[in-house]
């Protein structure tokens, strides 16, 4: 299960040497065909990487010969020799494959505001086009972890035709998109705007709810690339829902990784007047620190969930609420319910209900916990 | 100095047993006239205390004869019978010292969700009613505390009259108010609508331009009482002049005695296009987790206010901003300039100033850093 599964992928991941630790830094990811067409989708950050400014050109036509990826380095704020650095990147690795450069996607993720070494990445490209295969996309998945603990891919299966994914991220995940890179590859034989449409579909209910620390990259980049080598053409809304839940996948994977969390956190929020109420209430919790910091101390302060919600200007009666925590309703109609300390907040996973008996729209956020571990491994990141 | 300084002011301070530990715990401060004038901020939080719901009615009509602060308990999310605490607590007041309770404002500040206990306030109103001083301020000062370490108090001599403030909250501190309750005296000679304009001029640049962890309380309330005492009309503007002052020396202290923090950061943006898009931008750095875990690891990580800024929806160009920490310029149009390691941020303060280089406009935001002490105090507090 990883990104070479889909028929008409090959893929690599080499130690390219950006990184300090040696660890594997660089990965490719080629579409073979015989289409190559593609859909991307760009970090909402208006400070945005040089790597995010040369993709959203090559981008621009729907069609994407390969991706190359790196860890060790996020390439953003590094001004015009910056940007020559990820163009030079995408030149290296037209020149690898003889394809053009401007079919070429790049993606940076590591330390903001320092430059990449170039001759490092030219030979880490020519490294991973000699060592491309049908089995690359493991490897791939690990030159592209940063803090992550663990590479993160997911599969869908159809009907003679299949999504693989991998991705990594593990702090800055934040609503449209994070210090995310995700490459997902499928032999179905879509379109470019079938891609694009169903693309957007998918991470709006997946990547775009998960906000683990309500911060926002420079480097996001979701790339969805279809070689057609399975020459088998699903209906746009089959192949979004098999998309959605491999996206639903990878963001829970990212969820379960996210740095120095201690808990995994789904908030359901329900009744809501509109979808977008119910995103606004369920992000305004995910990015209350005084709540999060209550569940790493296995609190089940729901005080803090409502005035989470208080916050916002989501269509609610403060006194109307009700609020379950991993099943016991610990406020009804905005008052103490059962009390708290029936709540066992000991396991991983809290599952956080919210009611605000507004309405009939739903949606699911997820995030995590604010720990120590967070504090230690973002404080010491860049030292 | 203290709120009792000014002429006409009485205050007490006591335990009422709302607290445990048996610390001082409810204050009472009675304006004797010859007037009553009063304005009054509430949270923006749209999820109200009980006290904030009555004291808006109280407010109302710009009539205050006194006001009452309990710590130990927020009285929020109590129901009916929380507000009838709130109700029975103004009318003991208003017994004890023979006024209407209608013009008597209660404040509360501690842990949500849980009923305060009605005999003990009562007892303690009658104790501070007994106990009331020209020299209370002081004690009053003390008994609305909860995390904070020490009192807040502040004050400023004008020609022949004064204003005295206090203040409490150590976390929660956001705009739009925070776990902050402010009393601030004056014996200037006002009117309930001057005193309007000069509070909401001056929390507009204080209280309002401070978040400590982005968190809104539901409790929040600035309170100014005049009495007239002194006979002496300033002009609005020489007032408000003056309240600022108060305001903001009190919102420095609030800073500075944050929950957990090891950094009081200054945040200055300058050369926005409007202020309004200052203070976005100053607020999105203030809330940036990553940002501020870096600042309590001694690291001037740039790039996350970079980050930060590329957020909002502010007037800029990523690649035209300047960022200078405590005097170093680490970013020169949106590029590396000075080295980071020549910032020093052993000092408890950071001075961080952003020039847009997009207009004249300036807004500075006062916030900490996110450290291991903020993480334990919140995972522990109502544990």
């Amino acid at each position: 299960m990883s990104v070479t599964t889909p028929l008409g992928f090959e893929a690599a991941g080499v130690a390219a040497g950006l990184k300090a630790s040696e660890a594997p830094d660089l990965a490719l990811v080629v579409n073979r065909g015989p289409r190559q067409s593609a859909a991307v989708v760009f970090t909402s950050n208006r400070a945005k990487a040089n790597p995010i400014l040369w993709s959203e050109r090559v981008a621009a036509n729907g069609t994407v010969s390969a991706i190359v990826l790196n860890s060790g380095g996020a390439n953003c704020f590094t001004g015009e020799q910056g940007y020559r650095t990820t163009e030079a990147t995408a030149q290296a690795v037209g020149r690898a494959l003889a394809v053009s450069p401007d079919d070429v996607l790049v993606c940076s993720t590591g330390l903001i505001g320092e430059q990449l070494d170039l001759q490092k990445l030219e030979s880490g490209v020519e490294a991973a086009a000699g060592g491309l295969s049908r089995d690359g996309g493991q490897d791939a998945a690990h030159a592209i972890m940063t803090t992550d603990s663990r590479p993160k891919q997911a599969l869908h299966e159809g009907q003679g035709w299949s999504i693989g994914g991998m991705a990594k991220g593990a702090g800055m995940l934040a609503p449209a998109l994070a210090t995310m890179l995700v490459v997902l590859t499928t032999d179905a034989d879509l379109e470019a705007e079938e891609l694009d449409e169903a693309l957007l579909g998918a991470v709006r209910v997946s990547f775009n709810r998960l906000d683990s620390d309500g911060c926002t990259s420079t480097n996001d980049q979701v790339t969805l690339l279809a070689s057609g080598a399975s020459g088998i053409r699903p209906t746009v809304r089959e192949f979004t829902d098999a998309l959605t839940a491999v996206c639903l996948d990878l963001a829970t994977q990212l969820m379960q990784d996210a740095e120095g969390a201690s808990h995994d956190i789904t908030i359901e929020v329900r009744g809501a007047a509109t979808e977008d109420d119910a995103v606004e209430v369920g992000r305004s919790v995910a990015r209350n620190n005084l709540f999060k910091t209550a569940v790493f101390g296995n609190d089940p302060n729901w005080g803090r969930v409502l005035a989470a919600i208080g916050t916002t200007s989501a269509d609610f009666d403060p006194y109307a609420v009700d609020v379950t925590m991993n099943g016991v309703r610990v406020c009804h109609a905005g008052a103490p319910d059962e009390p708290r300390d029936r709540v066992d907040l000991t396991p991983r996973d809290l599952h956080l209900v919210i009611d605000l008996f507004a309405g009939e729209a739903t949606a699911t956020v997820l995030t995590n916990d604010l720990t120590h571990d967070y504090v230690h491994e973002n404080s010491a990141y860049s030292s």
